[in-house]
């Protein structure tokens, strides 16, 4: 590959460590590294990000390193804005909120200050995994000569900016020199999937496929609900406006999704609650919603009653429910109003999942066709509620460490405190759950190296055999995530 | 012994390790090793399980590999199924629910069968503690020839049918095999405790014997409480129906049991709350519970109550009060009603001991002859709580990791959460919960590993000299397990 | 120095070892070391301790062993009580409670019998960090010749209490000794502060610095509120009775503090709720509390209520608010009452960040001059909550871990569970908790140990360059303390 031919050459003065991320200990680094190298060319499937599918489908050259790399990206922006009241870089470099990083309406629109403000801050991300994923972005992806700082910041975005005119950096070159084997995106409800068919279309049929997510039309409390049921109402042809209409509208939106290769559905609630409700109490809360006649709490009622609908219609169209609860969004809400959401300012706080699930578990739970996946950023329900779950529901898998925990320790307590409960074959494989396309093969290959070593310390302290840990390497790497999301039952394509 | 005898001939292909289980760290590694040696023959005091004492007292042969290793073991059963939706072996074995490893009324009823399903599922169980006991079991106690796998599952059952056959399995020689000094039941309050009367009259006085467990005569929640007042009874031969004399039948059974040798109580509720109520309360709370008058919050009060008081008799017959709290225990309710209890479905959830123990702790936390060990399967409560509390009260004591929790990289974190706030002192010692009474040897094993695993690395960081860490390892592995639990006060045989 | 002349002469018994509380990995060592070397000599910046000023003002010989070092270490007596009803020297030396101890109005009297008591409780400290610390304390600062044991028990104490004779173990003596560059103590908001003055006057301004400790007058729920509202009316000048002079009073003593050199003040109340209420609703609690008419729960609104006004109070004058909530004091009320407070009696609880500080962050979380730093005794907010919100406030900060977890294994799972979603700079560096003046150079110490063997461990996973590491080392041990508690804007000395 072009873009690879110069690799070998003079020498680099920034590379990325073959060793990276491994186990410090000489004997587990070694088995650690067998069981890398197994899994380090294997096909990336990326079950669950956010990444836009008419990027690739009109595969238009990226702009300018800011706009790719920086102000999209919110782990980075919000650790940039987190020091801008200390001394130091970040400060001087005139970082005083994520407009400074080109957030917003009123963001900057210079992307080489932009760059610049981002090389300033590079010393705050120290032992970040926002800092490992760049590096090898900017090493591996754009064979960068140096480290950002503020002397480098000017060089390093004008070479990033010449490679983005070369072929090799469009989307679909970048799409394929990755590695990639299926792309989920993550679609609202409504979405016509319109360049997911054009991808099919011209001979991408299940690589980038949508996920069916219905969060705001599951929740009365929202000022613009009734809105939305006018969308839903227009988009699946079926009235919205009373409950089993809204019911068979949500049905035939999963319909459509499942024909355009979906192979799930995703909800970001605060709560995990699935509670359903009678069908007169779901209906009469319905109709009180519609009128804007309804209590936060009867609100919160009647979307735990809806994601238990959910549920029972996976049972039935095989769409694999993912949940990702426990996330205050927009924390500060004078920010949110002023530059947007998802810019960092999204807070975990406690979850509950062993009473929350019991009605779909009870229900669905040794359903056949039903899939659960669940994530979480509250990680003392690991050992306590979800291991324990998915160790006996068969429906039932955890998924990979989200968000936050996305990261090389975090990953290491994850396996630690699930697998002796859990096993290694009721998790969903590596979920990666990122808006920035280049870092996928970074995020992919952080968390093989991160399951090495878990694993290698297992063959190292002789609880597994090597052979079983080159097999389960495989398995949480690639093969157990796609049996994770199987093919819709109810697919028709 | 004639069992072992064709162990050092030819070489076995399935083997273990000597170092399994422990740090892989060289240095640590050796320390570790002579920790561990010099706990590896203490006695094993088994002061909480789930073994019958009939199976004791009767002697009789195990019956066949499968209702012996795999149907009464509800870790391995939980994991087989939680893979039935799963695509590969175990679903493929024919596992759908618990029925097909036998349990319940209408279970699979060869054993054979599910010795196979067993043998299947072999690699779901990958990196568990059932799966490292179970290697245990099979290679040291039953010198199985092969590991299980399909291809092996029925030599293996007939190198295990035919072992059973042999006088050298018969339960009281493995027993006495195991090394076991003192083996604790697990006993209603109503138990007769023939078979413990039956093994004190042939001589092993002491050497097995009961834990009064009251748990469901405390909970007027019940439906069949009524009943059970009935049954109390009868037993001690006072009229539980009125709350003198149920306290009274109460003191009655505890005296019995400490008469036939029982050195604890133990205490399962879901909540740890030990809230005294006022006489005429409770009083009160008891007659409109025997009339069913009663609502889900006074019945729980009452629970609390009754735990209050059940601290209040320990600190006068000397029983040590253990707590375990925290289990939403059937959580599918469906599964339980068909297939029994005790199988696989009980989730932990939250727990609280820091607000919830304080009534008892300010009552008796420094009575002399008060003992109570907490134990958890919420670990967050470890340092947050549990530690703190154990650390000041004399009367409290931490047990040992529960459960799920008690697996190598759980009883790291405990060790690792609790030590520095609660010293080593200030736990139980180990404790295993077992019903499967060939892993009991396994289980005192592995936690003693994992024990030295933990002291050794202390001693590599300088952090614990290696004489106080030998004297340390057999603390916890044998003394302290006997300290924590010493003969009543009221004790009168 | 005198003290240290017979350091290098005849062989010592007892020493430290230079590697202690290092990582047991040899590689990681090794880079621990050098880290750990490049952080031993800065000076010691304690920015939050309970010692008091006037012992640093008045200058006088400490008197003896035991009122020194046994009797004012709350971690130390409850261990020690802890062990009161268990097999051992610690009952058999007569330990029953905190007043055999030296403990409360009618504690144990003769130093040398309470030393004694320690000495025999010495093993139970194994592997705790009041070991740790104590050693370091007998071992470098007093030059003890043994180990404490029953048998060495009059030794150790004969060789202290001489020691304590000499000019070199006077208090300015020892602080000049430990290098410390300032010590910050906690007084109450009506606090003369007349120790710093004299401290001040004779050349040591800005080295001792009072902190602003003002809980008791926020809390309406106490029975001596009232009567404390007397003393901040006096102590200010101004009329407290009345809800703006209430507030007008708290003003003038932060000013009264920071002309005396203080940068923060310090809140400990159970919740962190900070949540402001309308202005009427506070004047109309705070004339029902006056008039003693108040509802626990309008009590516990109110203190909220004056957690926000601190904080708007610190954006305006620039003290640091520190936030350590979440302990239930005197957890055993009895021996509160019978010995007071402060004796190793209080217990953590579940503390929740992500609702509590909303109001606060979102008034005042990106103000320039507005800094918060918050400490936990509850782990689990520290990846959930704490990190996430550091991660993105500019204003916020994570404090050191604190108290209970201010231990080895605690402070790595710290590191462990903050560094990947918040960086090292949105720490607060390390923040001792100290009553034990001796212990100082022994917690900073082992604080610069535990970081150099975390940052060790990440440079030998290949996730920080070595430079970057030293760098870190120092910005934690040093640097980011006085970053993070920097001169108030409103200072006008």
């Amino acid at each position: 590959m072009t873009v690879m031919a110069d690799r070998d050459g003079s020498a680099r003065s920034w590379t990325l460590h073959p060793d990276r991320a491994l186990p410090s200990d000489p004997g587990v680094r070694e088995i650690a590294r067998r069981l890398h190298t197994a899994t380090s060319t294997l096909p990336i499937v990326s079950m669950h990000g956010h990444v836009d599918a008419a990027m690739l489908a009109d595969n238009l050259p990226f702009t300018d390193p800011a706009s790719l790399l920086v102000t999209p990206d919110h782990y980075l922006v919000r650790m940039l804005v987190s020091q801008a009241s200390s001394s130091g870089a970040i400060r001087d470099a005139g970082v005083r909120s994520v407009a400074d990083l080109g957030v917003g309406p009123d963001g900057e629109s210079d992307p080489r200050e932009i760059w610049r403000r981002f090389c300033a801050g590079w010393e705050a991300l120290r032992a970040t995994p926002t800092r490992f994923w760049m590096e090898h972005v900017l090493i591996d992806v754009f064979e960068a000569p140096v480290a950002p700082s503020p002397a480098t910041a000017d060089e390093l975005f004008d070479h990033i900016a010449d490679r983005l005119t070369w072929p090799e950096y469009r989307p679909r070159a970048l799409f394929e020199r990755f590695g990639i084997e299926i792309l989920a995106t993550t679609d609202p409800a409504t979405a016509t999937l319109s360049a997911h068919a054009q991808l099919a279309a011209e001979g991408w049929e299940g690589r980038v496929i949508p996920t069916f997510r219905p969060d705001p039309f599951l929740e009365p409390a929202r000022d613009d609900w009734r809105r939305l049921l006018g969308s839903l109402s227009e988009s699946s042809g079926i009235d919205a406006h009373h409950y089993e209409g809204y019911l068979d509208a949500l049905r035939q939106r999963r319909r459509a999704f499942v024909a355009a290769g979906a192979r799930a559905s995703d909800h970001g609630h605060l709560s995990a609650d699935m509670t359903p409700l009678a069908d007169t109490d779901a209906r009469r809360l319905f109709d009180e919603a519609l009128r804007g006649n309804h209590s936060p709490a009867s609100a919160a009622a009647f979307t735990a009653h809806m994601l238990f609908q959910m549920a029972e219609m996976s049972s039935e169209d095989g769409l694999v429910l993912q949940l990702h609860p426990g996330v205050v969004r927009d924390h500060d809400r004078g920010t949110a109003a002023r530059y947007g959401h998802d810019i960092g300012y999204d807070i975990p706080t406690t979850v509950e999942f062993t009473r929350s699930l019991r009605p779909v578990l009870e229900a669905f739970g040794h359903h056949p066709d039903f899939r659960m996946i669940v994530f979480t950023v509250d990680e003392t329900v690991y050992s306590r509620e979800l291991a324990p779950l998915a160790g006996v529901y068969p429906a039932l898998r955890l998924g990979a460490p989200w968000w936050f925990l996305d990261a090389p320790d975090s990953m290491r307590r994850f396996r630690e405190a699930t697998v002796e409960t859990a096993g290694l074959r009721n998790t969903s494989g590596f979920v990666d759950d990122t808006r920035a396309f280049c870092s996928i093969p970074a995020r992919h290959d952080l968390a093989r190296r991160s399951d090495a070593g878990f694993l290698a310390r297992l063959v190292a302290e002789h609880r597994l055999d090597i052979d079983e840990a080159v097999d389960a390497a495989a398995d949480l790497a690639y093969r157990q995530v796609k049996e994770s999301y199987p093919e819709p039952v109810g697919a028709f394509r």
